[in-house]
């Protein structure tokens, strides 16, 4: 866990949030991207080292729509840099959390992603993520 | 926002996820500190340039006892490092963004602190933190 890569907050309207985190952070999103097959349009920020990610659903099935309905908007994920995505879910499994992939998926950034499941971390929906490699 | 200072995560006995934040990160806490004023004890580890900070409750009406009935174990806040923290006070208040502190305040860490109102920040609730001069 070389550093928290970025934070994901479900947004439920992508351009006021945009405008809102823009005040917030002093500093406006530098870009945008749809993940179809998470229901996701997602928009970046930098701050410093570290990244904020704001989520919109693109569908209702999309787990940001069902995570907007069950808790509202809000901080939603910690995402933690690692410099190999397998080593890394090996040995947490190994420590005992719940992988929600089996294997690394592609996310949205360039990034191989994975996720734990919050009820092995505290409540606290971690996902892992490597710089995908050129493809 | 230089950057995020670190992640906030409200658990219920500091002990138990002590070890576990320390299977899931890879490294111990490096600290431990109670903030008598908030109520809270608090733990630190590293994560490269940022920090996770865990949170247990010292007392029923702490923010953090309030915060578990509520929602149960998981993220509660974030926090951004500020170069300035009364010029930033004042350019988000500009903003429209709610302050709970009108004045900074000490917290852990040896910073000084001010929070944002989630109703203001999308559901999300915002600490500044500056490095606390020497006394």
């Amino acid at each position: 866990m070389r550093k928290i890569e970025h934070l994901g907050i479900a947004v439920r309207d992508l351009e006021a949030s945009n405008a809102l985190f823009e005040k917030l952070l002093g500093t406006p999103a530098y870009k945008m991207e749809e993940v179809a097959s998470e229901g996701v349009r997602t928009s970046f920020f930098k701050s410093g080292p570290n990244k904020i990610e704001l989520l919109e659903a693109t569908n209702p099935d999309s787990p940001i729509a069902k995570y907007l309905e069950r808790k509202g908007e809000g901080i939603h994920h910690i995402a933690f840099d690692v410099e190999d995505i397998h080593a890394e879910m090996a040995r947490l499994k190994a420590e005992g959390f719940i992988l929600l992939n089996e294997t690394p998926k592609r996310g949205a950034d360039n990034k191989l992603v994975a996720f734990l499941h919050p009820k092995s971390s505290g409540g606290v929906l971690v996902e892992l993520c490597q710089e995908a490699p050129a493809e």
